[in-house]
């Protein structure tokens, strides 16, 4: 094996040593060490072993957050095997699409009506185990030393992303990809010894994942809570001292709520600046990360982030420049490289890239086409070098042989301010092709006529960008962070895109 | 060629599109953009490759510092090719040693008695160039954009080291261990966007060029000065705004010495604390590299630093914990890990390490048997899972069946108060095989006896550890920054080392 290998075994592993006292997860009740994290792995690993599970084969987490779905990480890693934790909150034929896309040799789950529903729609050939005591059972019948000669370009673990057919992929993130991007959010972080994060966002998402993983690579602490619930969020973080936790906007503002009564001290955390409530409550953090804002642009593909703003604070592009690992050329539909300023598809290569979808050879073929991963995302070099975000090319609108890019548009919308939130889509125009179109929500108490709108938006952008229609709602349907835009097609009569 | 590639090439492609404004090197009148870099590096490779440089061929630079060192590296980083920058200020001999032992293609040379006489001994196979005009004049005849198809484990830069049987090895780095050590730097340093290091120390050297190499990865500015000049090094750090400089206890000295008329504003110098008049003149650097005074282990062949004292401060071990990208075992003669608390050799993995010495097949083979390389120096793992640094292996001294080490002795010897320096040889022994004994350095103005030497270390480590004679001199000859221990066995009488 070379002398080079690093695998995540290889991090616990060392992690054993070096932190023979360090608390490694916390989770309910139970607390462990490096060394009986370590030791509980390798009896999972073996357990797995004995039921066949080898390189490349999958394991299933079907469940709420918790700290297993680590050691269940760690043990396929030890055999060079793929874990895969899913959202359990699906319809049962999402998930059995799951079940049947990545046919795993083990699925370890939580007890649910559509779980169950799933399980019954598709072939026997798994072996379920219950998330609680009987996944505790499985364990401890585990013995002997697995096997360890893992190559660290092999996939480790599996998130479901991406649904260009309406059907999501999974992504594979190789031992050396996750590595690598650990590094860059430890430097951009500036994660240190002793780092202890919440995670109190789904395990499944790439995002919490990613700093529960940089916070293993550092050999931090990783407490885990099954679901975002605002008073116990600020329990544990003054429980157990926590630096960061899975955060953003919304769910700041109901720690400030929660903790209005300043019941809890949150100053062991470090996090980015929000309102001067928040901000008197936790120690504002200085690092690249925190001080942009936590900006930057990623998708699960690159295991994270691809680009920080820390790395381009000050600069034109609001989403900064690559991390260190990677690189990134903006291409264009042949693959030439378009000049600075200009749109294009973002392109990257480097460490932290995924290994490709599980089980999707000829998408897989598409998207590195020329040795570039195709992220399927437009963006453009600014004239400083900084990148900026555009939005998801096949989103892109054509009137007129203009492109549209409904992000730029919405950025434009919310900046009026009656305007509360936006989305922008493309509906079918006899003679421009496509015209775009806003959907608006109003901000409580304000108001403001679709002329309005539309001159202002004319006042920020090209003018051909303008929509020609505005549609006002009271909610914009969300998948995740972004607008739901198949549901805004759907009910606002959107199609004719180009790209797809 | 995969996407998950990346080689110091690419690095620097991606920094001419990230950073087209920005300054990559500064050397005395020269001040180059990234693009403009690139564009050198591009036609440098190309005069190499019309040379018949190739994968795996040698060019050997041989002059001070300079920006071309750099230039030189990307170059055949470019084609596949080794960058050796070596100590041209040694004698004809040891520099005809290296050109008969690296048989470089190429040799960018400034001119030198040594140099010249040195290559009137060898065989005349390589092309010469020198460093000035005529670099100049032969990058400039380049043309044609070179072949960039080079995987990222290719060797890139060799050191020479390790001087195992009296002629020093060169330690071959790959992009990969470069690259890797590079975010270790950028995470213990601290080094973000903007960083300017100042290169005032050898830049072949692996101390220098390890922040030379982080501050490339980031983007940042390096600053090169031929050598370390108090005043020189002063009016740099204001010119240029340097973030950090290659500086140690003396040299610190020399600057506080060189501006105590505060002619320099050295503020953006953000470093360690060293005196109340140099702190006063700095910024003082919070970075766990900084705080814990730029502790830990490390060696050229694993690219700089092994382990970190910022990853284990107020642990047991003064060299910290290892890097993120690394791990280590303390492993017996046999291969077996030692226990906790008990002394072995450091051996290691992970992505930094070199790729091996130079044209050393046996000595490669036994410093990585068992699948880990061997560092030759011993450690010990503390119970909090810290490690420290005992001495190079060879230099054990056995007494009476015990192993005493003379880093342990030394320590002890310095923490006299009329000690300024010390090392410590062992002497054959009738009785107990060797006994260890101290060569001393007193401090100016203070005096101490034997006994009274030999008394405070009795009462700092155990008895059988403690010197049975002292010997005082004015100077403890060097080589580099640790005893010159083969000068000192020969003139006090050293020798009967079981280890050698």
């Amino acid at each position: 094996m070379s002398v080079h290998r690093l695998t995540l075994g290889d991090v616990l592993a060392e992690h054993r040593r070096s932190r023979p006292q360090g608390t490694a997860v916390v989770d309910g009740d139970v607390r462990l060490t490096y060394p009986e994290l370590d030791e509980r792995v390798n009896r999972l690993a073996a357990a797995l072993a004995a039921d066949g599970v080898g390189p490349g084969d999958r394991v299933l987490w079907l469940g709420q957050n918790s700290f297993r779905v680590l050691e269940l990480l760690l043990a396929a890693g030890r055999l060079g095997a793929i874990c895969c934790p899913a959202n359990w909150r699906q319809t049962a034929d999402e998930l059995a699409h799951i079940l049947d896309d990545l046919t795993p040799k083990i699925v370890v789950w939580e007890e649910s009506e559509a779980v169950e529903k799933a399980r019954g729609q598709v072939s026997p050939d798994a072996r379920w185990v219950g998330s609680g005591d009987e996944y505790e059972a499985y364990l401890a019948a585990g013995t002997g030393e697995p096997p360890v000669e893992v190559p660290d370009d092999a996939p480790v673990l599996a998130l479901y992303t991406a649904a260009f057919d309406g059907r999501p992929n999974a992504a594979l993130l190789s031992h050396a990809a996750l590595i690598a991007h650990n590094m860059s959010l430890l430097h951009m972080r500036q994660m240190e010894d002793g780092f202890a994060f919440l995670a109190c966002g789904p395990m499944f998402h790439v995002g919490t994942m990613m700093f529960t993983l940089a916070t293993f690579q550092i050999g931090g602490k990783v407490v885990v809570t099954p679901a975002y619930e605002p008073a116990e969020v600020c329990r544990l973080i003054e429980a157990e001292r926590c630096t960061q936790a899975f955060l953003f906007g919304p769910m700041i503002d109901g720690l400030v709520e929660a903790n209005r009564d300043r019941a809890h001290d949150l100053s062991s955390l470090r996090f980015v600046s929000h309102s001067p409530e928040w901000d008197e409550m936790i120690t504002v953090d200085d690092s690249p990360w925190c001080r942009s804002g936590m900006g930057g642009y990623g998708q699960t593909e690159v295991a994270g982030m691809l680009t920080f703003l820390g790395l381009g604070m000050g600069g034109a592009g609001h989403a900064g420049r690559p991390s260190p690992l990677v690189h990134v050329r903006i291409l264009d539909a042949d693959g030439a490289e378009v000049p600075a300023g200009e749109v294009g598809e973002i392109c990257a290569r480097g460490h932290s890239l995924f290994s490709g979808y599980w089980n999707r050879p000829e998408l897989n073929e598409a998207k590195t086409r020329g040795g570039w991963h195709h992220t399927g995302d437009l963006g453009r070099r600014e004239p400083d070098g900084t990148i900026t975000f555009i939005g998801p090319r096949l989103r892109m609108i054509k009137s007129a042989n203009e492109n549209i890019y409904p992000a730029e548009v919405e950025r434009a919308l919310k900046s009026h301010p009656a305007v509360a939130d936006a989305a922008v889509i493309g509906v079918p125009d006899d003679r421009f092709g496509q015209s775009p179109k806003a959907i608006v929500v109003l901000q409580d108490g304000r108001d403001a006529t679709a002329e309005e709108i539309i001159e202002h938006v004319r006042g920020e952008i090209a003018s051909y960008k303008k929509p020609r229609g505005v549609a006002f709602v009271d909610q914009i349907p969300k998948r995740g962070y972004t607008p739901d835009y198949d549901a805004l097609d759907a009910a606002h009569g959107g199609g004719a895109y180009p790209g797809m």
